[in-house]
């Protein structure tokens, strides 16, 4: 099995996507993370689901715990709506990291490794640095329990 | 909003849980991970989905992808069968890190900064040691983009 068998279709977003628009597609599509394509249709980035939240978390805020706890629930439900007034760039991880991209000749193992080295349940793949599609964590369990 | 609020039940592994079953739940339950109890009821851990790979990926190979590149696809797909074998027991973390534990009490801001720094899109509920559910990233956005 390599990496082109389970390959499907997946939603893409761009710099310029609002971040509320990327939370409806994460939320209407249930989807595990976000594709991010540069205006050449590349894949620039993965954004796991859990990380489009940083952008509503104030920095003291990942950092401290005891200081989240004292901003009140008015104030809390405030920073979360805030997602609204950022595009998907502002969400992008400031340093360079392993991408969770393969080709689609990578095999199973490959994908897996890449899926728990970089937390992210999509592994997009590419050939001749366009995107064919994704792998989710979800077909390669359907697979893996069924083999 | 508060964290029981949003708090759902969520199905539950103990240690001697294989890893199999456990891979069979977040497979037809589409679970984004899994929540892991001892023996008196209590969470002991949270495993997001990219995690449970670990245990089918031998360290060299979460290591080094180039040494993965050069496991044939047979071995390749028979690493991934091996997750069999084992036990939830095996797949836990050695070191001590943040769980993604949290109370009814706790504001969505709480639960956005303990997802994102966690990487867990699963955060458990718990009051007097005993688990009430779970927040799921999915419960999260889909209130955060209708409010």
């Amino acid at each position: 099995m390599r990496a082109r068998d389970l390959t499907a279709p997946f939603p893409t977003v761009t710099l310029d996507t609002s971040v509320h628009e990327a939370a409806r597609l994460l939320s209407e599509q249930r989807l595990p993370g976000l594709i991010v394509l540069d205006g050449r249709g590349r894949p620039l980035s993965i954004l796991p689901g859990t990380q489009v939240l940083r952008l509503a978390v104030p920095a003291y805020c990942m950092e401290d715990p005891m200081l989240t706890r004292v901003v009140d629930e008015a104030h809390a439900d405030r920073f979360l709506r805030s997602l609204a007034d950022r595009t998907v760039r502002d969400a992008l991880p400031e340093q360079p990291r392993e991408l969770p991209i393969t080709d689609p000749d990578a095999t199973m193992l490959e994908v897996a490794a890449l899926m728990a080295r970089t937390h992210s349940p999509v592994v997009a793949v590419v050939e001749d640095r366009q995107l064919l599609g994704a792998v989710t964590l979800q077909a390669l369990m359907d697979w893996a329990i069924t083999t």
